[in-house]
């Protein structure tokens, strides 16, 4: 290790108190997207942040939540996009609880908080790098160009428009995504491929109000209806009923088939960490990492009529549903909707509303891309081997709005370790995962400037 | 009418505003059974209520929620028993009530509250009665023996053991339930039976917690479970698949046909009270009110995963139904819960948890009892026309503990009008149906003394 990049650990592992501070300072504020909860504050937040390392930073009105846009020059001519987001999901169940959601915890090494890793820390540990760069080199390495919307959580609707309307500013030869991690073995891991989502809620409103469930057979019954609508949907079998769902599919590819025998078995930890004896269809071996190739249709929420404790004896008026498709390259969003619709309309469900609450293509990363490659090898001086390539995640992330448009490489998987209990009760991330992933991006920004 | 009669109506009308003042004491205390809330308290009330008129009323424990009863001497050797509840539904949705739940608002003569009807506006309307018989006869034509229980909308579990342990204080010749009314054209009616009900909560937990659904296709989804689970219980032709349950269901007699057929047709005032076009399986004439005569399956409430505002991407962790079967004479709520739980079985949900939350039988009393006829004809005295008789409501009241057991006529029928919003926001009662309730309950009792 040269001196230089002793004097960038060292920087990064003096400060990291002063991060995690910052860290707890952002997960103080409950950006709930879905909420509309604070947004503004945490984008003006997020700004001055940058702004303190001389990024210039502005939090940039969208159709929907603000957008932080920060742009910083480089020594080198080349630019590299970071992509964060400063929302949250909303942290309920608040009883599981074991510290308040939004009051940074710090207990054995790690710091609790919903937004510790997803996508507040992931956000710092970028800030940690910049910050040792400054002080080691009087400098950055590359140009920096910094996006951090506010509605990844409900599936970012609106910032398609915004980087439409903002592209010569979110210019860049390389793009640094969200999420990625460390295996179960410390290994690092590269995402290459992110799913799409089609979001949608379901809502049935059979009656006025609510009736006295003696009249049972002679008023339709908003539960039932959307109990009905939805077993159209998906069998016990998985497989999605909805005409043309599959249509678009592309078959696994040789390579991606290749990179995912390469993937270890996450078999084990998935099963100890939800306790099952089992997985769904009771997937083993190779068909548990190929599963992220399969769309899914998820119900994610379900509510109607009375469900405070014991009985109460109602017909309810309404009903409602969340569910989720994840959706694989060439799945539409807006398509599969179509088809939701008419799948309902034909199956007799013309009374089941549908509302699209969030739509993203999949997107893709060609696996032998100079930055991939370049992030493998950054990642092994970091973590002593290089990054896993992983064909295809599970999530979502609008990165389909930067691969789909031309920019020559988009390289994730700069993130921490897989227990961080994401969307979760007690999300948290370890501080030397932290510090480990701001390494990283010293190391990378420094190489990618040169290439 | 007798000059007795007149100062009989005359001192209900002349005391209806202090009976509303009580009926708004009852109704400030929000007894809600599901919840154990301020059951004690309520009950304690009603005992202290019914001492206030000399009849001798204490709150005594049972195996759930206290149950008051009190005895009063009369001047014949025969004794009424009366049946009321002191328990209410709880009062969500909250945000569709005029006034307050609990705190009891009078306007364009009506008294709004949770239990302004049901039951606490009947118990007073009973209370009012008996107030101008001892005001102008100086004492009871019969005697009467109160028995307000406090469990009766979650299904009066414990009320069967009570009854049988205190069968002596709770002889009787004769019983007063609850329920009953008039017609939309003021007809008074008269029920002959009411439904069972098995009210039973299905639980799913399919997770240790809730998980990011990007693992949808490789965990089990609760929501899933359970709406897979309900599905099998009965389709969109509302028949339920249950092996067994329609086994014991007897034919409609000939007589019950007869008294079907004697009876308005409630269609238009249903259809325009819930805001429908058409009654489930576009039932119409007799269809409508021979619908009692069927049981149901109903859907009471469901609820799973994210439903807050906005989206969550979630595989759920836990889901939970609520589900009341409204069942007819002979079809046993135990047995039924048995063979639901065998069904589940069968069809692969043995992962679908069952908690019976109330078992009641159906009851039915003689259409020729000489008390049913005693009450069209005082009926017929306060609102100008017989009552009509009615062979079976939708609704369930534990009358079988009676009926059963060989009380020899079980009249229920005096209760209010149909626009009472029973269940629902904005319950209320009329002031003038608690004065003609109390003219009709003062003389069936005068009349039932000399039998």
């Amino acid at each position: 290790m040269t001196d230089r990049l002793a004097a960038i650990d060292d920087h990064i592992e003096q400060n990291l108190e002063a991060r995690m501070a910052e860290l707890g300072q952002l997960c103080a504020i409950p950006s709930v997207s879905a909420r509309h909860q604070a947004v503004e504050e945490c984008a003006d937040l997020v700004a001055e942040m940058l702004g303190r390392r001389g990024i210039h930073a502005q939090s940039l009105p969208s159709a929907g939540h603000p957008v932080v846009v920060g742009h910083a020059d480089g020594r080198s001519g080349r630019t590299m996009l970071f992509y964060n987001h400063y929302d949250v999901q909303p942290p309920e169940p608040l009883e599981l609880w074991e510290s308040p959601p939004f009051e940074a915890t710090i207990r054995d090494g790690r710091l609790y908080a919903r937004g510790a890793k997803d996508d507040k820390g992931e956000l710092v540990a970028r800030l940690a790098a910049v910050d040792a760069l400054l002080a080691v080199d009087g400098g950055l390495p590359c140009g920096i160009t910094w996006l951090v919307e506010g509605e990844e959580e409900v599936g970012s609707p609106n910032l398609p428009a915004f980087v439409e309307a903002h592209r010569s500013e979110l210019r860049c030869d390389g793009a640094i995504w969200e999420e990625g991690g460390l295996d179960d073995d410390g290994v690092p891991v590269q995402n290459l491929g992110v799913r799409g989502l089609l979001y949608v809620e379901l809502q049935v409103m059979a009656l006025a109000r609510d009736a006295h469930s003696g009249a049972a057979n002679l008023l339709p019954n908003a539960a039932w209806r959307l109990i009905w609508a939805l077993a159209t949907l998906k069998g016990q079998d998985e497989r999605i009923r909805i005409p043309g769902f599959y249509d678009r599919l592309r078959p696994i590819t040789e390579r991606q088939r290749q990179l995912l025998e390469l993937l270890p078995s996450q078999e084990a930890s998935i099963k100890e960490s939800f306790g099952l004896e089992r997985l769904l269809l009771d997937r083993t071996g190779p068909a548990v990492a190929s599963a992220t190739f399969e769309p899914t249709c998820n119900v994610a929420g379900l509510v109607s009529g009375y469900t405070g404790p014991g009985s109460k004896t109602i017909v309810p008026a309404l009903a409602t549903a969340k569910v989720d498709f994840r959706l694989l390259p060439d799945q539409d969003p807006w398509e599969i909707a179509d088809q939701l619709r008419r799948h309902l309309d034909e199956r007799g469900f013309g009374d089941v509303q549908i509302e699209v609450l969030g739509a993203e293509r999949a997107a893709l990363v060609d696996p032998d891309a100079p930055l991939v490659e370049l992030c493998r090898q950054t990642a092994e001086e970091v973590y002593g081997q290089p990054a896993r390539l992983v064909p295809m995640i599970g999530g979502t992330t609008p990165m389909y709005l930067f691969t789909e448009q031309g920019v020559p490489v988009v390289a994730p998987g700069v993130g921490f370790g897989h227990t961080n209990l994401t969307h979760s009760p007690n999300e948290n991330v370890r501080l030397h995962d932290v510090r480990d992933a701001a390494r990283h991006i010293a190391r990378l920004l420094s190489r990618f400037s040169e290439t």
